[in-house]
């Protein structure tokens, strides 16, 4: 592995200086049903809300103004399908500055619309991951920009931090729970959690059919995501090295839940919440459905990653 | 006609004063996607954040709550298969006295478990107006409770006049729009409105399948609904008479929006703002859709009016 510092406390608050306008302050939602039905006392905090549709675009707003004027102007690139792709574009846009987006040729319509909508640069290529980075890289030998990874970046880590931030301001839980796909949103969740209240206990929400972090969380080795398959696509990417770091080090325990509880779990939010959110987004609710005895009677706040589901392809 | 008073602003704050603490002020919020679209500044008022899921909860606990103790021990009974019969469900269940629901044996599943959820005592009856109003009238006889219409009352309509109130806490609109259905939302918004702004325009919105208020506000005389055919299945309801005549005086003008606008206005809230509305609330999106010259640059705020849409069985 390689040297890098881990984000403190400071970074993160200096990060909620630098997106502040940029952003929304997303509301905290809670239901008196889904209160009843886990027997804890939830609140949620809604991302789905946030712009682009996700938290994700915290961390690339705080990656893209974090860039020197020297840098910035020759753009940003990103290999993505999802919703970093969409956020790390409209950073750009708010920067005037351009994003170069490589995305697989398969990638459902409404996400290539989406980035076209914020003014990225789309570069198709072939579905692997091979095919992505080597794209990437020829993108980048041409244009000059600078890759912004999704969630192995100090900078990103900082910005999906701010959420945390605005939770505390609010409310001071018992347990702060978020999904994990690559790390960016939990790593920097528990730095901003566990320096502002150390008694606050910050769990890991994870699909069972993509769980690197749970096994390199309790196997005390990084192990990478092997054929992930789970509803909740927003997960499947590998867990990054400074994600890893960090989870080891702040987060108090991970769970999962497997695919048939997320559904329901996301059903429940839809139907009893009247909020869009995607398969992602519902795994902590889900963990809490097949672990009620850990949350019971407790002050449960929620990160809702995002709110980008096909409306053309519900799993229920 | 019957003679009946038509409610002031007093009557209204009053109705605030009197649900206050039990029903949820509910978030306004906006979308710069919606607001470029129709070349406005809109927001809108969530009422599909409300308990039980719409406005309607507004007006069934003012109505409870209204009613002397002697009363009220008897209970309160409707007939309905949607929002208002839950709506007053859950405030006979608050006041801890019986609700006796009237529903048609053929109700959607869905809606006869969120009924008898809150507590209230369901009858079944034949799928036809004759047999729910005969089925009341025994219901009534045997109980000795109190009807409680869903729109032609005057504490129903000084309850749904109160979302009002809330807007005009926290910003004076040019135009404020809400959809027609039995016109218990618009007569009470209308009236709240009026007091409080009278340079604020009321409109009605109203599907084109379902167009009686459309017809009797300009045709000046009261059309009752016949055969009414569309997506938005909570405004299929007839006009109510004390409805009529508070729109008569106090709404500026009734727009209607076809079934294809309506579905299109629908998916364009869930994909944009990420929050579930039924089809009915999307009828005033539909209308700023179709007249798009009535709105532009204009201060609009528009009442979502629920978030009970199936999820089995959705339009798009």
């Amino acid at each position: 592995m390689t040297e890098y510092r881990i984000p403190d406390i400071t970074d993160i608050k200096e990060a909620g200086e630098r997106i502040k306008g940029y952003i929304h302050n997303t509301p905290l939602l809670s239901s008196q049903t889904l209160n009843s039905i886990t027997g804890a006392d939830v609140v949620f905090k809604c991302e789905n809300f946030q712009r682009a549709g996700a938290f994700k675009f915290r961390g690339a707003c705080n990656a893209v103004f974090s860039l020197k004027e020297s840098i910035l102007k020759n753009g940003v690139a990103t290999h993505s399908s999802g919703n970093h792709a969409a956020a790390l574009s409209l950073a750009a846009k708010i920067k005037g500055i351009k994003a170069y987006v490589v995305m697989p040729e398969n990638a459902p319509e409404i996400k290539k619309k989406a980035v076209a909508g914020y003014g990225a640069e789309i570069t198709f290529c072939k579905p692997t991951l091979e095919a992505r980075e080597t794209t990437l890289q020829k993108v980048v030998k041409n244009t000059g920009a600078t890759v912004i990874h999704p969630y192995n970046n100090f900078n990103v880590i900082c910005g999906q931090g701010t959420a945390a931030l605005e939770i505390q301001d609010v409310v001071t839980p018992d347990i702060v729970m978020a999904p994990v796909g690559g790390g960016g949103l939990i790593s920097g969740t528990a730095l901003a959690v566990k320096n502002m209240s150390a008694k606050t206990l910050v769990y890991g929400a994870e699909p069972s059919g993509a769980d690197d972090a749970f096994k390199s969380f309790y196997g005390n080795v990084f192990v990478p995501s092997v054929n992930p398959d789970t509803i909740a696509d927003g997960l499947l990417t590998s867990l990054g090295e400074i994600n890893y770091t960090i989870i080891k080090r702040y987060v108090d325990e991970i769970f999962t839940a497997s695919d048939d509880t997320i559904i329901k779990a996301m059903r429940l939010i839809w139907e009893r919440m009247k909020i869009i959110v995607e398969p992602s987004s519902a795994v902590p609710l889900a963990v809490m459905l097949e672990h009620p005895e850990k949350f019971r009677k407790k002050k449960v706040t929620v990160i809702i990653t995002g709110g980008n589901a096909d409306l053309d392809n519900l799993p229920f």
